[in-house]
């Protein structure tokens, strides 16, 4: 057992920050709350970017770019409607910086502002200021815009990747003529998020809706995707609203349609975060440390050589050199070579693409530690190589996933296509363990004491009959830490007793408790 | 002529903006100085982003995040080492918005800060902040990171893409063993910025050093390319710094050398932004409007159908697609057929990396206001077929950089590598004239004089022999606007007279009014 990471038996929070900690994916800042993003955990943010960017381009989306800061005017008007509005959330109030005529050998905010202006939360306002602007006719129609950003809200209690007061998100935002239309791109999102998370995170999902409860409050449906993680609590990994009217007439965001009348148009709204790093570290990972899918990997394959004298070093490397050639090509094997880097840490592309790379670990150090050190950073395969294996044409293959097998694996039989197979054949497990674990951690129950023994006893998601409704989902809560996670789309039964009333019912949901 | 746009013989700053607005490249967003970059812009700036990455990762780079806020300290620091400090800067005081108690109408700042944030206006600090608890070891060296992400600057006088408050950019920030390695960093990030700017958006550079009262205050040596505009002004399109220990001894970034010793790091940095579109488009533009190079064209083609009666709309319709299959494939057509869109103009991946688009253009007007729409975004090829063209089977091509020459192209001499060899034409057309035009605006001066005229005169480049020296620079930029944009790597000749003191130098420099 890795001695820097807890396990999850022991304390699963600790487990998760040890996990994190261990492969190097994130750092907290200097200002409380805010995450440093190191460049481990950042190229799975640029794998998850590259994969739903050509989705959402795929579906006729394009990408734009909206101002950071939001006028506190656009906000009044939000909050002219909430009781109670308040906002956590980095407020600009000045726009210099000076010595402090007081001490000269300390600086002072200056030159206030005559409107403070927000870090957005979000762009919906700033979004819909400029759709006024640039929508006149229903031939303007529609608009399909995405935004990748970063966005604020000032968190409390924060845990790296699932909750950060800054962190790094996309949310489309799109304009439509017909309500049909907005309810088809809300429901088409869901579903570009749902194969996205289960074809490239691996992570199995639930659709459904909110209750009205749960949904976003400008929204008229909101849809979302609902995970499990191995601690048995869900975790919303998209969303997907169906704004109706409801936000173009805040804004006013008109068209004249085919009948020449003004009217106001349909939007959406849909988003994923870097909350996705969170999810996918605790869907897989195990107490050894972080476990990748190999579609995100950024390291797909680690060669560890083992010699002892100067002799064997240098017959392990033209070992290993013959290997890298074989799976990267001998144009990318040589380019590497003058490549500037680390000289303990060799690497070579693999896939020119995606920049998945193939490391040869040239440092110093007991291979065992090396072998702790690639295992906790979640690449898939290592490959390990010594003067026996030399002398046999064969290298020893291990799979992140299985620490016990070992497989003797002949040089000859070494090819790009070689290790794509491997890498198809582990993702395709990790998503069919994941896809088992869920499934097994859904059960029926038939009446709220029912539902609160699965609860407690066993975690993951209850199945049952409920009328939504906020003042019972309230004292659930309250009385569960459970919320209603989704009215699924796949309802196993069309009518049944409500749990709490004992009313005749057609409405299945999943009750969990969540992150 | 376009009448929604002035010529550049008119009014240059006007013809810029309305050159922007006719292309939809961007527009002011509701907070002063602040930039809405729209889809059409932003697809530039994704070109530019895809190109530029791949070059940093072919040289060993990495990217990460780092946060947005950085704490008031990490500028004091710096503050107290600058005489008469002042940063035009956007400052966060506080971390809630409410509504106010005296008017529940409106909204309030609440909960001030213990220490004010400041948006980055650059990382520089709390990159340093980091780097000097990630390095420990010389086994910890180089780090190669960049960073692309949102940057803010109070600007007075803001010019969409040339120079806005906020703007995107990306920041690399290494660190390195020995001061030969960072010096050699500085220089290979030069070179891939200039590599760039060229082979992509088509812009001839010229390399070279800042002289102390133009470089970086931080730097040891600060290198640059500098291009010349069509009005004869040059822009710095992009900066390399070799900062050497400057920046390691404020942070206290040590390591333990290879002799146990303790040192500090040698660090440099690099930068380009979202000012690489503006100097794209003041490069290439033309009084008709935008004029894209190729290679970050979103839209490569248009097709320009050409229809009176419903049946010649079908005929053509036919024609077209048939074109279209050529040039994209059938299984693009078929998805395209599905993708969500406008009705009215039809668009094709013709590319399916970039995402690069043919678009057809099935609008109901006018064939000659089609024209005008595709000419002023740019695009670099446009398709014209009406039924005779489709009796003829073939088309009508024009190319953007000529609008008199039309070609008849048979339709069977049609393919995607037609089109790519076209395209690439293009491209080493625009760099050539954009060449020719720089060369003939570098003038020779021997004397201040010679030098004050050639620059009332003529504009461009004036090379001289100068001895550096600040007071001198400062008085020769009161009196013509001129600054040194670079000794220039390529010296034409070793040796001549300063033209301020006369005096032997060897020292030749280019001076320019700029950007």
């Amino acid at each position: 057992m890795a001695k820097n990471i807890k396990t999850r038996a022991q304390d699963y929070a600790q487990w998760y920050l040890d996990v994190i900690k261990a492969a190097q994916l994130a750092d907290y800042g200097p200002v409380r709350g805010c995450m440093v993003i190191r460049p481990e955990g950042y190229a799975i943010w640029e794998a998850i970017q590259r994969d739903l960017d050509r989705r959402f381009k795929e579906t006729g989306h394009v990408n734009a770019y909206f101002p950071l800061l939001i006028p506190q005017s656009f906000l009044t008007k939000e909050a002219q409607h909430v009781e109670g509005f308040a906002m956590e959330c980095a407020v600009v109030t000045h726009s210099r910086l000076q010595k402090d005529p007081a001490d000269p050998t300390q600086l002072k905010p200056a030159s206030p502002l005559e409107e403070p202006l927000i870090i957005r939360p979000t762009s919906e306002t700033v979004i819909g200021h400029m759709y006024a602007q640039w929508i006149q006719s229903y031939r303007d129609l529609p608009v399909l815009i995405n935004q990748w950003c970063n966005v604020m809200r000032w968190e409390m209690r924060t845990r790296l990747f699932l909750r950060t007061s800054e962190f790094l998100w996309q949310e489309g935002h799109t304009a439509h003529e017909t309500p049909e239309q907005a309810e088809d791109e809300t429901r088409r999102m869901l579903d570009v998020y749902a194969d996205f998370v289960q074809e490239i995170l691996a992570i199995p999902v639930i659709k459904g809706r909110k209750t009205d409860a749960e949904k976003f409050p400008g929204a008229d449906v909101t849809y979302c995707i609902e995970a499990l993680m191995q601690d048995g609590k869900a975790l919303q990994a998209g969303t997907s609203h169906n704004l109706g009217q409801n936000f173009s007439k805040a804004f006013d965001i008109k068209f004249a349609g085919r009948d020449q009348k003004q009217q106001h148009v349909y939007t959406t709204s849909w988003g994923v975060s870097t909350r996705l790093i969170g999810a996918m570290i605790m869907a897989h990972s195990d107490d050894d440390g972080l476990v990748l899918p190999p579609r995100v990997a950024p390291v797909v394959a680690a060669v560890v050589p083992i010699w002892k004298t100067d002799e064997e070093k240098a017959t392990v490397r033209s070992f290993i050199e013959s290997i890298i050639v074989q799976l990267v090509g001998s144009d990318e094997f040589n380019r590497a070579a003058k490549r500037q880097g680390s000289d303990d840490l060799a690497s070579y592309f693999f896939d020119p693409v995606t920049h998945q790379k193939i490391v040869v670990d040239w440092r110093d150090v007991r291979p065992g530690d090396k072998h702790y050190h690639w295992e906790q950073r979640g690449v898939p395969f290592r490959i390990e190589a010594g003067p026996r294996d030399v002398a046999g044409g064969a290298f020893v293959l291990k799979s992140r996933l299985d620490r016990a097998a070992k497989v003797g694996t002949p040089v000859m039989n070494v090819s790009r296509s070689w290790l794509e197979g491997l890498l198809l054949d582990m993702q395709a497990k990790m998503f069919a363990s994941a896809q088992a674990f869920a499934t097994s951690n859904i059960r029926d129950a038939s009446s709220y004491e029912e539902m609160k023994n699965l609860l407690a006893d066993k975690g993951g998601f209850v199945r049952c009959f409920f009328k939504p409704d906020k003042a019972a989902e309230a004292r659930i809560k309250e009385e569960t830490k459970a919320t209603v996670r989704c009215i699924p789309f796949e309802q196993t039964s069309t009518r049944g007793k409500c749990i709490v009333s004992g009313e005749d019912c057609d409405t299945q949901v999943l009750f969990a408790q969540a992150y």
